[in-house]
């Protein structure tokens, strides 16, 4: 094994070709006659050297390197968003493009666009909020083909094309559907977690809106991942009708299913029913949303057609067929009625 | 914005200078007085032009490109999983590393290797399965100076550093547990999904032992996520003795939290208390284990040390100070004892 990385002259020598025919072979360029034994004698050289051209040069010969850049950010990666790059890692692979996740996740502003450019990927999927004006002029100055922001409904961009995700209508679905079942309050639980409490406002803010729109009452519940927290929250729902008609009935979107999980345990260890007291709307679809006593409705978000949409506008662009800045949703939801409201 | 990349001597044109003064002034070097003014000229035409060096140049001038690749592996990402990255990303990040992870996890072989080597990393950490003798070859030769192999205990290799997961041990602590909580038979469930299966079978290995060697009947369950495949196998456990004694306490390992979850609830729907009849055991300790009732037994696994040794281990290698090939433990478990079994 050699100290130094093998060039295409070294195979060139070992093959006892041209560097040019060592590229030729190697590129299966259209037009050039090369007999199967050079051929196979470059393929040999090839292995027996562990010769790999650099990205670098494929970016030379191709027009671009093939890599979709995707940032690691600096939330906890829960089933939907691991869903989410496994079906976007597939649909681009099809199409025949590599995705990396880059780390280094506190890179900002124009350090990462330096650090993401320098790897020259023809594509880059990145947060919105990570992408400036600036930084998306380093990009493209880089030759980078495509830069769409991932950003939430409402938030829009003149410099990029956008996935949008709609975390405000999945609050309203859950708000509306509690209304339908009988619940005459609405409240939004918003984890404390950093990472999860944006997503969590966003979510609760769909809920508000439902309850303005209907003259409901509303409350945000700040909520900490624990038990005790939750069970210092259950007077809200603990009024009686003293006059013995039934008591009001209250409805949750838990932001999801494992805040509805958490809620539920709590609201049972302290005697109230669900969904006769609070009923209690998740969101995911989870493995245990099912397994629930009862079985829990909530929010599905469907990531079957927004990747492949995604890797489809993605290639266009890329390929210059793409006029203007495109809007795409990276999910559609809907709700999964269950015995919980 | 021009349709080429800018290079580093449209920055000397731009600041007029040199492009040996701009090569010292982007990479610092030492033993070179440069004035500040024409440094600030420098790193303005750099701003203004947006130009990026390329990752390749990086190597050549520091000997590395700091970027060490994970190649994503074709089963869920489960939270462990999850956790286990995002922990070495901030931890490669300390060390001035930038992990990335590589898609396109159909390819094999030779031709994973090449793929990956184009990227010019400095590290791969792959899985055990996905590296030979010739791939790794090709990686060496291609300037990689350290290839990591993940593995399961008990695999070894002489040609890469190794870093090992335990399953079997879950298993057999798990199982150690149960006998000592009083169970008279042990089942360990395996998971039919793919991705999973080949875990579960080692997890399941574990739990044999324990029953061969204290002579305890051991029964494999494999099994679907669904309540319907569970409900049918509910019979093994159904006998009772007909003397009037106490039934026979039947110990199950359930593979993860999500698999004792759905045990659990079909368990209950059909008349069986937990643990009386049946004691149960997950793994992860997911924030759902603490919220069954009962509250779950779980294996828990420590991740908060392997990904710092790993990086620094990583580091060493890279660095040229660690001799001969390492084994490290991605994890430490231990039995988080509730009331499940």
């Amino acid at each position: 094994m050699s100290a130094k990385p093998p060039t295409s002259l070294d195979v060139a020598r070992e093959a006892g070709v041209s560097q040019a025919t060592v590229s030729y072979v190697l590129n299966d360029r259209q037009g050039v006659r090369i007999s199967d034994e050079t051929r196979a004698r470059v393929l040999e050289a090839v292995d027996r050297l562990g010769y790999v051209p650099h990205a670098g040069a494929r970016t030379l010969r191709t027009g671009h390197s093939g890599l979709v850049l995707v940032p690691l950010v600096d939330v906890p990666y829960g089933p939907l968003a691991v869903g989410l790059m496994e079906e976007l890692d597939r649909e681009l692979s099809r199409l025949g493009y590599t995705m990396i996740q880059y780390g280094a996740r506190r890179l900002k502003g124009m350090a990462a666009a330096r650090a993401w450019a320098e790897l020259r990927p023809v594509a880059v999927l990145a947060p919105a909020g990570r992408l400036t004006r600036q930084s998306v002029d380093v990009l493209r100055s880089a030759g980078i083909k495509a830069v769409i922001g991932i950003g939430v409904v409402g938030w829009s961009s003149e410099i990029v094309s956008t996935m949008t995700l709609d975390h405000e209508g999945i609050g309203a679905t859950a708000a509306e559907h509690l209304l339908a079942r009988g619940s005459r309050t609405l409240t939004a639980i918003v984890p404390a977690e950093d990472g999860l409490r944006d997503m969590g406002l966003l979510r609760a803010a769909g809920v508000r809106r439902v309850a303005a729109a209907r003259g409901v009452p509303y409350t945000r519940v700040d909520l900490a991942f624990s038990e005790a927290a939750t069970a210092a929250r259950l007077d809200m729902w603990r009024a009686v009708d003293t006059t013995g008609h039934a008591r009001t009935k209250h409805g949750v979107f838990a932001y999801n299913d494992e805040y509805a999980m958490l809620l539920m345990a709590v609201l049972a260890d302290n005697g109230f029913s669900v969904p006769g007291d609070v009923a209690v709307v998740g969101c995911d679809d989870l493995p245990l949303a099912n397994l629930l006593r009862p079985r829990l409705t909530t929010v599905r978000l469907d990531v079957t057609t927004g990747p492949a949409m995604l890797a489809q506008t993605l290639d266009e662009i890329v390929r210059g067929g793409a006029a203007g800045q495109r809007r795409l949703a990276l999910w559609s939801h809907a709700l999964v009625e269950r015995d919980s409201t």
